[in-house]
């Protein structure tokens, strides 16, 4: 087999809300319009669907494919790289998501660990990813790493090891951990093909300093445009500027103030997040987007 | 509406393993004889299937379907109980396995709390359970507590706090976790005909004596004999006898050890486990099996 | 060398707060009729001093030194036991407590696991802790087990192994940890002469049922009679009656409100507790008192 | 009060081992040479004293002074700045030794959480440190944030909100957590005199690029030479360099490694660890020294 040439993710991908109706349905026709304002108000080009963000893990299988479609069919020709997060709990469910996502054209693949049952070791779980990726040999792979939220505290720097002859199509991972010396591993193990997204919004320029080459995360979705002026400072070595960016970007929102904080930016309908997640009351979130309009108009 | 009228589950219940073929696929054949294994050997006539030991978790909805069917219909006129887990990380993966649970015809249906997106507050736990319910009401219907494995953190009083009204059918929890001031409240909270069964296997003695009503565990498939000399031991106020033989059972494994444990202790072909839990190696398995048989012939 | 025989500790022993003046400095003259409340009101004849109910990690040496002997002297052919609790960070702290203790006469003591550097291996814990029973060869010694306070994870049971060779003067444990599977190791492997002392109050039973037979507790301060009446039901097999007692004591104050409330319902005038702690706003001690009351006028 | 206009502490900051003899008595004749070894071989001019590095909790407050007064003496016209940890777990241990630290002419002091008993709030804490501080009230003070080893995850911007009232002579803090965000965000609080020195040496690269202006640590010890160049890189706007010296050094030992590694490369004779940490195996130690040495020679 020789090793998937997928492009490479870069620069900003935007972990994309789930649309819901007021009763709690996928709503599928938020799509179109939300790909809209990303590319136009927020100069997004890239995507990653049904990760955390998205509540993938809330959704049917069924469900998830259903938006991956969409996500995809709308994407075409508009957007950079659509990656489809395809990690579940069950193996059979992982795969079989995998296979669906190289049908309907998906750029990549990413996998989260399984998180009720953990993989004892690194070992264990790079076995589980190479179940998933081999069900869709082609599709670039990328391993996602967020150990705050699975409980699951192997190193990746670990997980990599000799992925490559196990996962021809690896591709790079989403980053989403706190700890830079094991991503500053990641980064010197890794080859120059693979993509190091790192996915900690709020630590996103210590990170570009240990050598991510591009980030996803929920934010982008309301806050683009202004990281990616963060990340052209940066590439231009003018830290002073990417830092004055960084520093008043430093808030944390869980999930579904995010989710309807972007809904109140946006104007687009989102809904409200699902059970066992509450829906944010509405003030608050208007209270925020308006804290938040009030710091991109700062700067 | 009028509360379900259920059988009240009491006394051991075996939290049963899925039996799976070498190559990782359901094993339907193997429930028969596990069941007579059960009836037969060990004296255990309740079963808790799809749960943790089951694990649930890592079987696609399908999968949990068709366990569910034949251990519901090879128990039948055998069995007392089949309690079918239906917990899942989506709210409506939940509800079709509720309403499926209620179809074959299982004795009561048991829920876990989502655990990838944790629950924030006992309501919003409270409103998830209430939701699945509400797709079987006529199932008598147990929230099943087990924080280490879940990580979350909620009491469990807390989530009965008023659950009666939530959910009409709710007839009971089973509670593994270590923190008996919590259950003790649980049981002081408790209408009389709720069971109360307490989960972690190695403290069941103590659990008894703050008011366990029945117990639900893995070590029951192969201890049951044991365990339930110890149950009627405390029955009649022999608190001795009850300890004497609690303390030869202190002994705690993981899923995998624990699976294959029972495969040759019972000569049932259970399989190894699925990704991401690896089997334990044979060798290991047959060796602690010997010592667990030098335990309980020594009593 | 040939083993101390102490006199075992049983039964309830009281962890006593520290008094302190309003300024914040010790209180020696509240210590003589706190010894005659527990005596007389509350039927309380052993005590632990300098523990954490103590606050005796915010306390200097030169203080803690200055109460023991005020507990001991106050205590003299009054109490049954004064065991003083003597572990510090540093080794060569708790040595010169450890030779205090055993120079003003007291009954027995007792060191927790250093908690800043944590020992990584039960090996290295059982070594500190024979470091510290060496410099009072003569005195009977405690291990404290309380691992959601120091973070140290150690199983008892191995901290035990082989004990007896290090520390010929071992005289058993205060174990203040949930986990009642090492709980019950631990009493399967320790001879009869030694204290198998629980320290969490709310799952007394739980641990008596296990194989208790004491227990160490802020709480027994101001419930110790209500407690009393419970392990006296238990030595008579009313199991019923005991669980009808816990039952009613299912309540966890943290140590700031737990001082306040002993103030209020003893009448002592324990004082503020020592910073990082704050005090306990005092209306809401006095409303915790009164509810308390209520629940011990109810039984 | 006027503020205290300290020498603002900047750059590479050692964190002292304390040299023991080989029976674990401090060994102050090591200090002169330590000192020499640090100025000429690794370039380093400013150290960090009786901190976690330097087993400040192992000690008793006298071995304390005995070591500060040691450190001041031998470093006085040599070093730059000796600041003096004097956080314990008893708030008058602190206040004695941080009255002590300005009798003998420390450059400043800094105060670690106290994490047996933990503040609850970070009101609390400011309130513990600024009782400390009063001792002292004309030595430069650093707060030191290490939730990892204390369990105390109090954000640090909590803590220094409006801290400058409460504590005059505020001048920084040692910061060694993972979270950037709080970083940034005391980065972004902090007026232009105050010190921000990052504390976890494998991850310099980032919190440099969120804005730290210097750095403490035990790796500085030994590696002091290559992280000087990292930081002089950095300065110069040469990421690329800075990043390439950094992702050179990304390894992480426990203290007892450490500690003896220090020794291997220095030629210095700082002994074994106190209990409860045990020596590393000599073995052991001479391997990573010889492999250190590797690295460094490939820069």
């Amino acid at each position: 087999m020789t090793p998937v040439v997928g492009r490479k993710a870069t620069g900003l991908v935007a972990a994309t809300f789930t649309p819901l109706t007021p009763e709690g349905e996928i709503n599928l026709s938020e799509i179109r319009p939300y790909i809209d304002y990303l590319l136009e108000q927020q100069g997004v080009k890239s995507i990653f669907v049904n990760g955390t963000t998205g509540e993938g893990m809330s959704l049917t299988v069924e469900e998830r494919k259903l938006l991956a479609v969409e996500w995809c069919h709308q994407g075409k020709n508009k957007l950079e790289q659509v990656i489809v997060h395809v990690g579940c709990m069950s193996l059979k469910d992982s795969q079989e998501l995998a296979r669906h996502a190289a049908e309907i054209g998906a750029d990549g693949i990413s996998v989260i660990s399984p998180s009720f049952f953990k993989p004892a070791t690194a070992d264990a779980l790079r076995m589980f990813l190479q179940e998933v990726a081999a069900a869709a040999p082609a599709m670039p792979f990328y391993y996602y790493h967020i150990p705050a939220v699975t409980g699951v505290n192997l190193r990746s720097r670990d997980v990599l090891e000799g992925i490559a002859n196990q996962i021809p199509s690896f591709q790079g991972l989403k980053f989403s951990g706190s700890d830079l010396m094991d991503f500053g591993q990641c980064v010197s193990y890794s080859p120059s093909h693979w993509s190091l997204l790192y996915g900690i919004d709020e630590q996103l320029l210590g990170a570009l300093a240990m050598g991510a080459n591009g980030a996803v995360g929920s934010t982008y979705n309301y806050l683009g445009s202004s990281v990616n002026r963060l990340m052209s400072a940066f590439d231009k070595g003018d830290l002073p500027k990417a830092r004055t960016i960084q520093v008043h970007l430093l808030f944390r929102f869980d999930l579904s103030v995010n989710k309807q904080l972007m809904s109140a930016v946006s104007g687009l309908a989102l809904g409200p997040p699902r059970l066992p997640l509450l829906p944010c009351p509405h003030p608050k979130a208007l209270s925020i987007a308006q804290r938040l309009q009030q710091i991109l108009g700062d700067q």
